[in-house]
C-alpha cells in the first residue's frame, strides 16, 4: 500500500516544526464537523472512521518519505529525526459509522500533542468528508428508490481510483445493496453485480444471437440488455425468447436491463409485454444517470422498476461534489491547564463551538428523534440532570435568546466514543453490513419530514446552558480586544 | 501498490469469459471518447495517459484475485486459468496529455482481441475521466487567473485519497504551478506550498507572538494568515511589524494570505497599508472557496492578488464532477476481416463514429488552431490530399447537408500517436513539466472565443467525406432493420 503519511497539505507539516521547536510537549483538542448540510438536505450519513483509524495507527515515515522532505530544504535535522520516530500518541473520540449527522456536531474529537493532531487534519477531512459526502448521498438514494435494490455502478466515473473504491463503501453503508465494482467487492465484502454492456450485443452478428449466447454461459442470472437496437421492437421481444428457453430448462432468475430512452413510458411497456408473454417474475432493472430526484419521480409515477443502477451521480456526489468539513482547534494547554478556544467569525453560523463536548440526542417513546444537545463533558450538572430524564433546556447556537425546554424524552443516547487511546484503536470494527443496518435503524428514527429532498426540516442542534455562556463570554473577550473596530469581514 | 486487475465492472469479466468460451480470438477496435464539454466549457484537456498505460503494462491477476473471483462461483476453471496468464497483448493509439480536446473525438484507441480490450474499460474510463477533467478545471482557473499563480489546495476536501493524488497531478497539467498535497509533491515531482492555518494563529497567546515565532523559523517564506481575528485592525498591522524586521534582517519573500471576507474589499485594502508602510513587494495571495468564475470576476475589477489558493472546486471539479467519457466498440472482426460498427441512437448526438480513425486538426498561419477532422485512417485519398495541402471537405458529424471547405491551411497535426504495441509501451512519457506547457502552447493556439467562460464558440468537430458516407450507409442499413418502427428512444 502507499505510505500515507505524506499525504499531507505542506502547511500540516511547517506548523508541526513550528510546534516542535516551540512547544514539542504542548497538548491541545481539535473537533472535526461540518457547518451545512449537502444537497440542501436535512441529515448527513457519517463514514469513514475505520479507514481513517487504520490509516493514522499505521501512519510512518519511512526513509524515502525523510529523503524527500529532507530535499524541500524547509526542515531541520531534529525535526527530521523526530518524524523518523513518529507515531500517533493521542486519543481520538468518535460517533459511529452510520450515524445520522447534523451541521456544527463534533464528529470527531482528537485530543493529545498539539504537533501530532495538527498532522493529522488533511487526511482525516480527506477520508471523512469524502466518505460522509457518499454515505449521505447513497441514503438519499436509497430512500427515493423505497425499499428496491439500489445498485452502483460508479467505477468508470468516480473521481480517480480510491473514489470508486472507498465510494462504493460509502455507498453500501447508505443503503445500496451491491457495486459493480470487484475490486470494492474483494476489499469489503460488498456484493459484485453486473451483466453485459452494450459492446456484448454489438460483437455478434444480431441481438438474439447475443442474448442466447449469454444465456447459455450465465443461465443462473440472465439480465438482458435491451436497447442496443430498439427496445420495444427488438430488445424485448428477443428477451421473452430467450426467457421462453431459461424457464423451460428450469431457470427463473432473469430480466431486462434500460439504459436509455425515457424510463417510465419503457419500463410501463416493458412491464405489460414481459406480463403479457407471461413473464411477470422478469425483473425490470434501469440505469443511464440516475439521482435521487429522477428515482423519486419515476417511483411517483409508478414506473414498474425492480432495481436501480446508479452510477455518475452517486460516486460523484452530483449537486455537492464535496463535504465541508473543518477540523478545528478547541481547546489548547494554557499553564498547564486545556482552555477552551474559539474561532470568531464576523458570519455567526461561522464562529466555532469551543471546548470539550459530547452530542447527546433524545428520543421520543416512538424512538423518534428530537433533538441533540451539545454538552460540555466536565458539566456534571447537566449530564446528571440529563441522566435524571429532568428537563433540559436547549439553547440557539447563535442566539442567546432563542432556546427550549423538553420534558418528555423517553430515552438519550451519547454519540462520541472512544475509538483510540494513546495511538491505540480501542473500538471494535462492525462489519460493513451491520454499519449499513445501523444506518437504515437510524433513518428510521428520523421522521419523514427531515427526509424530504425539497426543504427539508431542520433538525435542531443546541448548546446546553454552560456551552452557550461559555461560547458567548469568548465571544465578548475576543470582542473586546478590538473595541470600536468592526468584527472580523468574514 | 493495489493490485488494479479487480478494479473493473464485473459486467467486464462476465463478458470476458463470454468472448473467451464463445471467440477468444475475435478482434475488435474501441474508441474512447466524450459527447459534452464540461462546465458548459469550449474545449478540454487531456490527461491521465502515464498513469492509464503504467497501469495496462502491469495488469496482472494473482492468486489472491483468483481466489476471490472463484468464490463467486461464476466463473469456471479454465477461464480463471486464462486470467492467471492474463496479459493485454494489443495495440493503444492515443492523443498526448495536455492536448486540447472535443466532443466526439477518438482520444484512445484500442485494437486487440476483443476479450482485452474489454477488460479495460472501467480502468481506462476512471483514470481518464478524472484526470480529464481536473486537467480542464485547472486550465480554465489559470485562464481565469490571467498569468498570475494558482497554488492547487484541495487534499481535504478531494474525492478520496487518488481523487487528491492523481487531482494533483491533472491540476498542475493544467496550468496549477504547485500544490499543497506533499504526497502528490513526491509522487510527481511538483511543487509544494503551504504556510500555516488558522490553528497556528490560535494556538499561541497573541496573533504578534504566533507570526513572530512563524517568521524566526520560516524567514525565508513567511506568508502571514491575517483573518483570524481581524484583518485590517489586527493581522495586517501586525504582518507589518513583522515585515519590518524581516526587511532588517535581509529577507524579501514575505507576504499575506486572506481566507475569508470579501477578497476583493480587503485586497485593495490590504494593499494600500502594505503600500503605504512601504511593502510594495509584500505579497497577497488569497483563498477560500475560489473557481474560475470568482477569480474572473476579481481579476476584471482589479482586485491586487498576486496568487490564488484553489481548492475544494478544482479538485471535485464543481459544476461538473464526472467527465461523461464512453468506451465504445467501432469496428469487429467478420469473417476474418474487421468491419466498421455503429451504436445507433434516436439522438443523433449519441450515434458513434464508426470504423478506425484518426483526428487531423488544421492551423491557420499564425498558428492559431482552425477546426479538426475525423478521418479513416485507410482513407488514402483523403490523407494524400491534406498531405498536398488541396482543399478538404468539412462534414457536419450529425447532418448530411451541412459542410465547408478549408483552403488556406498553414499546418496540420494527426492527434492520434502509436502509444503501445502488442501491450508493450513504445512511448516516451514527457515530464510533468513538459505536458503541462504543450497545455499551455496548445491554449495559446486556441482563439480566445472559445474560452468564454460564458456560452464559448463551439469548435468544429467533423467528418471526412468517406466517413460520413460510412456512417448515413451503417445508420441506413440499421434502420432498414425495424422498417417502420420508430427509432430507438434512447
Amino acid at each position: 500500500m502507499l505510505n500515507l503519511s505524506l499525504l499531507t497539505d505542506l502547511y500540516e507539516l511547517t506548523m508541526m516544526q513550528g510546534y516542535f521547536y516551540e512547544s514539542r510537549e504542548k497538548r491541545a483538542v481539535f473537533d472535526m464537523f461540518f457547518r451545512k448540510q449537502p444537497f440542501d438536505g436535512g441529515y448527513s450519513v457519517f463514514a469513514g472512521l475505520e479507514t481513517l483509524l487504520k490509516s493514522i495507527s499505521t501512519l510512518q515515515f519511512n526513509q524515502e518519505e525523510i529523503e524527500y522532505l529532507k530535499s524541500l530544504k524547509i526542515f531541520q535535522r531534529d525535526f527530521l529525526d523526530y518524524l523518523k520516530n513518529f507515531k500517533f500518541t493521542g486519543d481520538i473520540y468518535s460517533v459511529e459509522e452510520g450515524e445520522i449527522v447534523f451541521p456544527n456536531e463534533p464528529l470527531i474529537r482528537i485530543e493529545g500533542k498539539l504537533l501530532e493532531i495538527q498532522l493529522l487534519e488533511s487526511l482525516l477531512l480527506n477520508i471523512i468528508n469524502f466518505q460522509t459526502l457518499i454515505a449521505t448521498k447513497s441514503a438519499r438514494v436509497t430512500e427515493a428508490a423505497k425499499g428496491k435494490a439500489v445498485l452502483e455502478f460508479g467505477l468508470r466515473r468516480a473521481q480517480g481510483i480510491d473514489g470508486a473504491i472507498s465510494g462504493s463503501r460509502a455507498a453500501f453503508i447508505g443503503g445500496a445493496v451491491a457495486t459493480s465494482n470487484v475490486l470494492a467487492g474483494k476489499l469489503f465484502n460488498i456484493p459484485v453485480k453486473g451483466t453485459m454492456a452494450h459492446s456484448w450485443v454489438m460483437s455478434f452478428n444480431s441481438e438474439i444471437e447475443a442474448f442466447e449466447k449469454y444465456s447459455e454461459i450465465y443461465p443462473e442470472n440472465s439480465i438482458l440488455l435491451v436497447d442496443t437496437y430498439n427496445t420495444l421492437k427488438s430488445g424485448i421481444p428477443n428477451a421473452i425468447k430467450i426467457f421462453k428457453k431459461l424457464r423451460k430448462k428450469g431457470y427463473k432468475n432473469y430480466g431486462i436491463r434500460l439504459d436509455s430512452g425515457d424510463l417510465e413510458y419503457l419500463s410501463k411497456e416493458a412491464r405489460k409485454m414481459l406480463d403479457k408473454a407471461g413473464f411477470k417474475e422478469a425483473l425490470i432493472i434501469v440505469s443511464n444517470e440516475l439521482d435521487e430526484y429522477i428515482i423519486n419521480e419515476l417511483n411517483n409515477r409508478k414506473a414498474p422498476i425492480d432495481a436501480w443502477g446508479v452510477g455518475t451521480h452517486l460516486i460523484t456526489a452530483k449537486g455537492d461534489p464535496s463535504l465541508s468539513g473543518v477540523y478545528k482547534i478547541v481547546a489548547r494547554e494554557k499553564n498547564g491547564k486545556l482552555v477552551p478556544t474559539i474561532k470568531i467569525s464576523n458570519n455567526p453560523e461561522k464562529i466555532s463551538n469551543p471546548g470539550i463536548k459530547n452530542i447527546y440526542r433524545f428520543y421520543d417513546k416512538n424512538n423518534n428523534m428530537i433533538a441533540d444537545l451539545l454538552v460540555l463533558i466536565d458539566d456534571k450538572d447537566e449530564i446528571s440532570k440529563i441522566k435524571k430524564h429532568n428537563i433540559i433546556t436547549f439553547y440557539h447556537p447563535d442566539y442567546n435568546f432563542k432556546f427550549f425546554e423538553l420534558k418528555n424524552y423517553k430515552s438519550y443516547r451519547e454519540l462520541l466514543i472512544p475509538v483510540m487511546k494513546n495511538g491505540k484503536i480501542i473500538y471494535n470494527f462492525p462489519s460493513l453490513p451491520e454499519i449499513q443496518k445501523r444506518c437504515k435503524n437510524n433513518l428510521q428514527s428520523l421522521d419523514e419530514t427531515y427526509k424530504r429532498l425539497l426543504n427539508p426540516h431542520i433538525y435542531k442542534v443546541s448548546l446546553s446552558k454552560k456551552l452557550r455562556e461559555l461560547k458567548s463570554n469568548l465571544i465578548n473577550e475576543e470582542q473586546k480586544k478590538f473595541e470600536g473596530a468592526q468584527f472580523n469581514e468574514n
